[in-house]
């Protein structure tokens, strides 16, 4: 008997259902910028008319661990908005207007259903983000991965005009910070929350949580909020006078905050609110110590937004448009030495 | 006690560890465009001077089973090239000059050592791409994956003048085809590989192989090919005369060269060289059709090159002056219907 491709566990048919299946996912995100779609070897993309000097802006990131939350309760249809989150919120942090986006999807036994589910939550991203699906990789492994289970990665691409670019240059020391909520955890800090609700409470996924109104997984699910939007009616309402964006990802804003800081300036987080539930769940379920809970999870603030003193009022206004409950958090200051982030009467700086 | 992410499989300190040791890497693949290397939440690159209408031409792909070898063989420094070379061809296709690179990187648990390692391959690819790596993920997922192994996804984009740019609308029916060739398997069909081997053929990857000179698993490891030198040399000489370009990979030669044919133009391949032996080991190893073998391997032919009938002296010239042995290997022709690609007077088609 000849030994075939089949046989040593890849299925080119199922690869190739899955693809057809696709196909009209990514036409759904087609932008006026695309020249070819999936398909081909490669995804063709121009620009914008009238950039002075195009500067591209590319990011990629996955979604950690919040795959297994996806796994165990068999829904795969809203982690590819993470996936987008993840990356398009990275490049929204220059201020670039982003293009297209690519998905890289491995699982260890191709099930069409499953990667076709997950490419609807990637095309979902990618209408929210305003970018188009240009391409991707469906990897099979055989062996790589346990049944079931895939891994995702994102690739994003986005352009600004040189001149506008956000970032440490702009930021002068006395500018007001403004947050834009999250969703609950993103992306980041799984492993951590996964571990204190299945080992430390002994709780399952599906079970219900009276806090939460809802049960664990469900509510560790929630998906990572798309700042498109937001970041559009920011520098629409303040032009210049919007300095500096931050996507509090894992290190959380003591980590994250910094990287756009110039020498010099540090943080002052004054007007704190009280955490999210989850979070909550989570640091009395540990329990967790206040700054591993800070270094670990965004706290339900999922964007900080440096603009000119002054400005507050037109961000926060800016930003309801953009149907973001933002709120005034603190003020950068300029600091030698010491934490570069200062919490000042946070409100949940007490014994759990 | 209070839990950790660290209690929780995550380990920021050592992936701090590795970013430290692959931000030299970085630096060494920068080219003229960059304006911001790795750090920072994205990465940022100009385009070059001078294009009246900049296309971007992004591609997207990982390197399947044949990390497996990497991982029984434990060398993890040429793998890197793989992923480089698997995604800068694709974008090489349209006649792209690539600009950069990102990588993902998972594993279950993360030794700075190996993914040091992976990413020196990346960075030796990109020098080879001459692109830049200008940004990447680490994610460690904790029982995603088995102890020391990994994943890695890739992501290029090119820029190309849109009036430049390769493919089937540049296609005449009377093309000559022109092949570089591969080292190897390059990225694909490691499953079926690895199960003639190490399955039908109950061979280890660290046996000898008489045949092969080397260790199963040091030919089947050999680098993928990056042919950007090779693209260059053939549009500085031929100009308008270069057509398209078919990068070979998971298919063969029977189902990408398709891809870049427009309908009524099919591919007779009459001007066959024998294959590279590592081909011939699994043909008869498995052994395995010659129609599969066609349709999972490059069995030796790494690009296809179809240029404008007569110019194929000057291609095959300008492909050795970038270190490449090409060949003609056959023409297009008008086909209605049938194959696509005919294999003529193929020196393997005989029973193995």
């Amino acid at each position: 008997m000849a030994v075939t491709y089949r046989d040593a566990g890849v299925d080119i048919d199922e690869a190739n259902s899955m693809i057809e299946r696709i196909k009209p996912l990514g036409a759904r995100t087609k932008t006026p910028f695309v020249l070819e779609g999936i398909g081909g070897f490669a995804g063709l993309c121009g620009l914008p008319q009238g950039l002075e000097e195009p500067v591209l802006v590319s990011g990629t990131d996955g979604v950690g661990t919040k795959l297994k939350v996806a796994f165990a309760l068999q829904k795969h249809d809203t982690i590819g908005q993470d996936l987008v989150a993840m990356c398009v919120n990275d490049v929204l942090t220059t201020g670039a207007q982003p293009l297209f986006f690519l998905d890289y999807f491995a699982t260890g036994k191709l099930k069409a259903d499953t990667g076709a589910a997950v490419v609807r939550g990637i095309a979902d991203g990618c209408v929210l983000a305003g970018c188009a699906l240009l391409g991707g990789e469906t990897a099979e492994l055989p062996g790589m991965y346990a049944d079931e289970e895939y891994d995702l990665a994102g690739f994003s691409v986005g352009v600004i005009d040189r001149k506008n670019l956000l970032g440490p240059a702009r930021i002068q020391a006395d500018d007001s910070i403004i947050a834009v909520p999250s969703t609950g955890l993103h992306s980041n800090g799984y492993s951590l929350a996964r571990r204190v609700i299945e080992g430390e409470m002994g709780a399952k996924l599906t079970d219900h949580c009276e806090a939460l109104g809802a049960t664990y997984g469900e509510a560790l699910l929630t998906p990572t909020r798309i700042y498109a939007r937001a970041v559009r009616s920011l520098q629409e309402r303040l032009g210049p006078d919007l300095h500096a964006l931050c996507h509090v990802t894992g290190g959380g804003v003591p980590e994250n905050l910094p990287r756009v800081l110039p020498d010099g300036v540090g943080a002052v987080l004054d007007q704190l609110r009280p955490w999210p539930t989850i979070f909550r769940v989570i640091r009395e379920g540990g329990p967790v110590e206040l700054d591993e809970m800070r270094r670990t999870f965004n706290l339900g603030i999922g964007l900080l937004c440096m603009v000119k003193k002054g400005r507050e009022a037109d961000a926060v206004a800016a930003l309801a448009e953009a149907s973001e409950d933002a709120y005034w958090i603190g003020h950068l200051t300029e600091q030698s030495g010491g934490e570069r982030v200062r919490y000042v009467n946070d409100p949940e700086d007490r014994t759990p």
